[in-house]
């Protein structure tokens, strides 16, 4: 029961969507995939900003020639990934995530926004109705699969292509296991990373929360802090 | 601006007061720090209970003859101690805390409590109406100096003497920077611990809250999980 990679099912054939693909965040994880070797999806409400994204994703340094790299709107995005990241503003979640309902039934969902406000003082987490983004993510898409996941990850450790590795734990949050294993083989595929099944959808609060202490981290020690579990 | 121990504070010369001294978080952090030197007074409801506890902690291995651990009780405790720990149960919290204004009055008080539930599914965050157990704390000890810290220390390993070190860092929420590093500088002493600053008080909330995921990865993964934060 102790966390051992080789227990993780093989992702290597999965299209990974990321919806909001063409942000900092899904556009540094669409990079760590494709670099990975794994087969991107890049969405946006806009198809033929997908595509830039992708072909300028395909250029950069460590991500193969021939590589898998493609871009299509939010609905096409959905409909041909096999796990559909979700890496779109706070602001526009509710509205984005309702618009798939449909292409999103029976896929497993990746939800890694962090409701966050800032003011003078800096970051701090926003209420949340329905408790945390993921868990409105799980009413808005009663037909899909849904866990949180990547909400540490620094969108500038992404970007950087110096970086071979990334050294930081992935949490999971979910209410299905196999899915959680999914996702751990997903984060594994980025060197450095791990998945770490880190509770129910209910604990996903504090985890996307937790990304304003980060910032804080950041901002007092100028560095781009992540969280690595321990006894593991 | 990077994380470096040595512009910390020398706190060898101060007294930790363990309100709680005889539960288990409060048990193994006195054990910790005894076994650092740190002059340690632990706290109880009973002086008896509490000069009971003190004489069993200085028996433990690792702690030098001689060593200055002794027991009071919480009042007492507070009064004598130069750094007063809050390690007592959510439920007698707000109880505790506000019987002990007076004398925690100029003293920096660490909170260590996570407010959690427990149900069929688990551990989960309790709502409190102050937003977190050290913001509770903060406004019924308006006199004093707080700090958030040592939430997730797990105390089978601060108890267990065959560990010499503990590696994880000890997240501090604070307003007060010169408070953030005397707690940082106590968290040195115990070997394999850091200290980082991690936010204000509002963003205390999802750090005391994280307990319940490290719970639910203790149970996942048979371990003892702490954290670490990356690129420190």
């Amino acid at each position: 029961m102790a966390y051992d990679a080789s227990t993780l099912p093989d992702v290597s054939g999965l299209t990974v969507g990321i919806i909001g693909g063409t942000g900092d965040q899904g556009r540094g994880l669409a990079y760590r995939f494709a670099r990975a070797g794994q087969q991107v999806l890049i969405g946006s409400r806009s198809a033929e900003r997908a595509e830039q994204s992708a072909r300028d994703i395909a250029a950069l340094p460590g991500v193969a020639a021939g590589a898998e790299v493609t871009g299509a709107d939010n609905v096409e995005t959905a409909r041909r990934s096999d796990v559909v990241i979700i890496a779109v503003p706070w602001d526009g979640h509710a509205d984005t995530v309702a618009a798939l309902r449909e292409p999103l039934a029976g896929k497993l969902v990746v939800d890694c926004v962090n409701p966050l406000g800032f003011d003078k003082q800096g970051p701090y987490p926003l209420r949340v109705p329905e408790g945390s983004a993921v868990q409105q993510a799980a009413a808005l898409l009663p037909e899909s699969r849904i866990c949180a996941a990547f909400n540490h990850v620094s969108a500038p450790l992404l970007a950087d292509p110096e970086l071979d590795r990334i050294d930081l734990d992935v949490l999971i949050c979910t209410e299905d296991r196999e899915a959680a294993g999914i996702v751990a083989a997903l984060a594994e595929r980025i060197p450095g990373m791990r998945g770490i099944y880190a509770g129910r959808l209910r604990n996903a609060h504090q985890v996307e929360a937790f990304t304003a202490n980060l910032i804080a981290i950041n901002k007092r020690y100028k560095a781009h802090a992540g969280i690595r579990v321990t006894d593991l």
